[in-house]
């Protein structure tokens, strides 16, 4: 019943699922919640049986759980590289957590939805994911599992400060609300600097793909709260789901309607070069193809490219980044050889998955 | 009987025609020598009368001799400019011709081996052109016509100096001998500025596709003489046939083995992205498509590319030059516009002319 990591590589999982409100600008949204228990001394500052005790509290709640009876367990300790990279380019764990050390491991539901990091930087950490903009579904379901399990164990909690936490950014709320948003048109009409200083203005973090200190690749942007103190966790979500985001989505549309308007010749050309690249390349990064795959995608959602959709772009966006290419691969690649095997694994799928010439 | 600047437009004439011997490297191999009539002034000092009577008297003589005979004659005055443009980008007559002033043509032979420049620096420019390393037919081709023009009139000729010219690094023998080479393997391994050095130090010119002071596009290098005074003909050829071509020849077909051997992968994917970007692009810039043509060309060649043929890729390389172009589509078209037709062109011709993947 309970799906294994395999299992979970064949599909895109949840964030990639290309469904929902916004999602032809919005990716996905995410909340995570920061906890700790009350029992045990933060990791800073835990022993070796203190961490390995946190990881058998959590792991057994959490199971015994309603939300964790069909989660996949991943105990990191039994966990090689690859697959622990498959996590992180999953964005089920951090990629902190992929490279930690001791005891700590990763609690998944089966859609991915649910991934419950234990041993990170705090003890826990709830995330839920969806595709598309969905934070009150998150928040209502981030709250679900944060109550149920508050019935199981103690939490650290001040009656001042609120959640107490690892690092004093998180201590309060404990929550951190975030959202991949696509916007290769406001990047092209370069406006996507005056959106990334409005965000700033608003205390929010603008990111790349995978969080905290990487670059923005393939015009993705993460946008998330910086504090968690001083306000309540409704007020932090509020600040995304009713300005910020829905102002951006219609700031990166009008762009894209303006390109398609004013410079459409341009457009194409970005987008099909793109496509012929991908096609016909011998050896490629995934950086490069995530970049390539960024116009493709914008012109899918405007009708400008026909030769595939969106769920298998996002298959390609998935399973050309590097563990996930080893892991259908079959076996470990230095950068070289995957390059290459990037390169055939793209054209194979682009053979296969091409629709009459429409050109 | 007498073709047509039309019917010629059909064809990609005599130096892209792909064969000859070395032409793996070799493009084509040019003579020219600069004549003027002893009758006359110079151009700098004739009167437009004076220049009349040049125009009318070589005319005349080319056309009753017998390589005249078949000879296509354009007078520039009843040319419309992309007429002209189009026979600067056949390598029939020189920029310079094509933007001149008052009367002045060029008399051409059906198979565009024989260019003959009336008024253009000199008198006359006897230009013969064949497609790959063929300088001694040349040198007997071109003194042949030089002598038979000699017989009918009198050029201003100096016993201690030789042929006068209008400019002095002309005098002397007055000929010009130039060689177009690709050399995009030399290119890739920064090899080619030693080349440039030793063809340099050889008091040599090396220059880009349409002579002095342009750019070098698409790897395509034109090594000539600078100096005409102090050596004979046979002298000045011989330092083209017995040494420095061969040998750059030799230095690029050896880095190409080099790039096959240690990085058959980068060679690949240079000469496959070109491919996939001609076949999908939206707009494009004749530069940009001489660019993508070179890897492929050598990929040919090297028996790495197998879409199209050097006949299909001479084709391609000609007809998407901007005179070319319009010509082909029957009007005459800004720069913005030849970007999206010439990628139109190019996306219909390799439609056409693919042949089944073998990817």
């Amino acid at each position: 019943m309970t799906v294994t990591l395999d299992d979970l590589t064949r599909t895109t999982g949840e964030w990639l699922r290309g469904e929902g409100p916004m999602s032809d600008v919005v990716l996905s949204s995410r909340i995570r919640l920061a906890r700790n228990l009350a029992e045990q001394p933060f990791l800073s500052t835990a022993s070796s049986t203190e961490r390995t005790e946190v990881f058998r509290r959590l792991t057994e709640e959490i199971a015994s759980s309603p939300f964790g009876a069909d989660a996949l367990l991943v105990d990191m300790a039994d966990t090689d590289e690859i697959d622990r990279e498959v996590l992180v380019e999953r964005h089920l764990i951090s990629r902190q957590h992929a490279a930690g050390e001791g005891s700590r491991g990763v609690s998944i539901s089966p859609t991915e939805t649910q991934a419950l990091m234990i041993n990170e930087e705090d003890h826990l950490r709830i995330q839920v994911l969806r595709s598309g903009m969905q934070l009150d579904e998150l928040w209502e379901e981030a709250n679900r599992i944060d109550d149920l399990l508050s019935q199981r164990v103690a939490y650290a909690f001040d009656r001042q400060l609120g959640y107490l936490t690892a690092c004093p950014t998180n201590v309060g709320t404990g929550i951190r609300v975030s959202v991949m948003l696509h916007l290769p048109a406001l990047k092209l009409t370069k406006e996507i600097e005056r959106v990334a200083r409005a965000a700033r203005d608003l205390r929010l973090a603008v990111r790349g793909l995978y969080g905290e200190g990487t670059d923005t690749v393939g015009d993705l942007y993460q946008i998330s709260n910086q504090t968690t103190l001083g306000k309540s966790e409704e007020e932090i979500i509020q600040t995304f789901t009713g300005s910020i985001i829905p102002k951006i989505v219609e700031y990166e549309l009008a762009a894209r309607a303006s390109l398609a308007k004013r410079r459409s010749d341009y457009l194409d050309d970005k987008i099909w070069r793109a496509y012929g690249i991908l096609c016909h390349t011998r050896s490629i990064s995934s950086g490069e193809t995530q970049s390539l795959l960024s116009p493709i995608r914008m012109g899918i959602h405007m009708g400008r490219f026909d030769r595939f959709d969106i769920p298998m772009l996002n298959e390609l966006f998935l399973h050309t980044q590097p563990a996930h290419l080893q892991k259908i691969h079959g076996r470990s690649m230095d950068e070289d050889e995957r390059g290459v095997e990037r390169a055939r694994y793209l054209r194979k799928r682009l053979a296969a998955g091409s629709k009459p010439s429409s050109a």
